[in-house]
């Protein structure tokens, strides 16, 4: 098994380090570290950090940086405009997302949409969703969730009637390649002409109808192939 | 949307028949299909008939057929060995595997399984997922679960620490791809040995840690792009 990661907001230099706070007490209390054993610290922006404990209290431990590392930036970014949906389908498809490599998710409400957002919480629970896969993940950059309904510049859109494939598209050279993803019900026509109309081709995967939740994690892991990142 | 899909032992021949049993009350009553509208009966094993309902009774449908058609067995076969897992994230394995087109799953009691399988009910539960999930997603060939540890010849196994990418490994000239992935404590080196020396190949997808339940959807994405199927 990988090392566990934490995150940090600023990575220690050299030498000897405190981890404290909720991560201190994640890697004492929940990981149970023990001296000897090793972790990642990761400050979310492609920074990071391995070390070795060195001692283990009540709620910290402390260890000793042996290297670090700093990952480039994604390039092209991968952002997926995700429909909202419902129970807990979205943040299946947040966490699922995250592990394969999202690096911006933007939470769509569609015209079918059942689930309504009626205050913070939702969005506030992605976020968290992320956060989490994101460290289980060992990612070195953590991915953005934007509030509800951020303007985005649709490139494909999932569609399981589209003739074209994701597989075989030509992939434009652009800093970020944006994926939407109905919710349960699927995407309205007038939205898809509207995406059209942006400049978006429709795309599909294989002949089955797949669930929302689990459209974007197939769908990043096909351009992750032809990206060259797997 | 695509039309609903339905499962029944044998298709009805060119003409008109009725649907009910569990089938026909859900077509009746949880998918509340009119007159008018289509349907799609499977029988599983590949073949399939689109029909349009003529009437709606308590707990039936009447429907005429309009098409019929043979979809090919699966040429290879996608087997995956799952790892059962904790909680519910093997049925969210199943579900999501059904869906990106796995042809077949063993559940397996790995070393480091923390879910214990002491009675029928879990291996009955992900059968009754695949075939929901099957349905869902309109896939003429039903997906099957074996019981657990049935043995198996493994192609691939999913190992974070692998230098040869699924993505470019050779793929074998066979029937069927065995693919094998860990439960959430990952497989153990002994395990790791075995698979090997019965002749698989360790492979991993892109640097990040996959969870059990997304490791082997990601996978079944990079093979259904390799083999032409996507």
């Amino acid at each position: 098994m990988s090392a566990p990661l934490f995150l940090v907001d600023v990575l220690p230099a050299a030498g000897s380090f405190t981890l404290d706070g909720p991560e201190g007490h994640h890697a004492a209390t929940v990981q149970r570290l023990r001296a000897g054993e090793s972790l990642i610290l990761a400050d979310g922006r492609g920074g990071s950090a391995t070390a070795e404990v060195t001692a283990v209290g009540k709620g910290f431990v402390t260890a000793t940086v042996t290297g670090s590392h700093h990952e480039p930036a994604p390039d092209p970014r991968l952002v997926v405009v995700q429909g909202i949906a419902k129970g807990d389908r979205g943040e299946l498809a947040v966490q699922a997302m995250t592990e394969v490599g999202v690096d911006t998710i933007v939470p769509w409400v569609a015209a079918r949409s059942v689930a309504k957002w009626r205050d913070e919480r939702p969005l506030a629970r992605w976020r968290a969703t992320a956060r989490e896969a994101a460290k289980q993940a060992r990612r070195p950059w953590l991915p953005t969730v934007t509030p509800v309904d951020v303007p985005f510049k649709p490139t494909f859109v999932l569609d399981e009637a589209a003739q074209t494939r994701l597989s075989t598209v030509d992939l434009p050279s652009v800093d970020e390649i944006v994926l939407v993803v109905g919710p349960e019900g699927g995407i309205a026509p007038e939205e898809l002409a509207s995406f059209e109309s942006a400049g978006a081709v429709l795309v599909r995967l294989g002949d089955s109808v797949l669930r929302t939740s689990t459209a974007g994690v197939a769908a990043l892991s096909v351009l992750s192939v032809r990206l060259g990142r797997w």
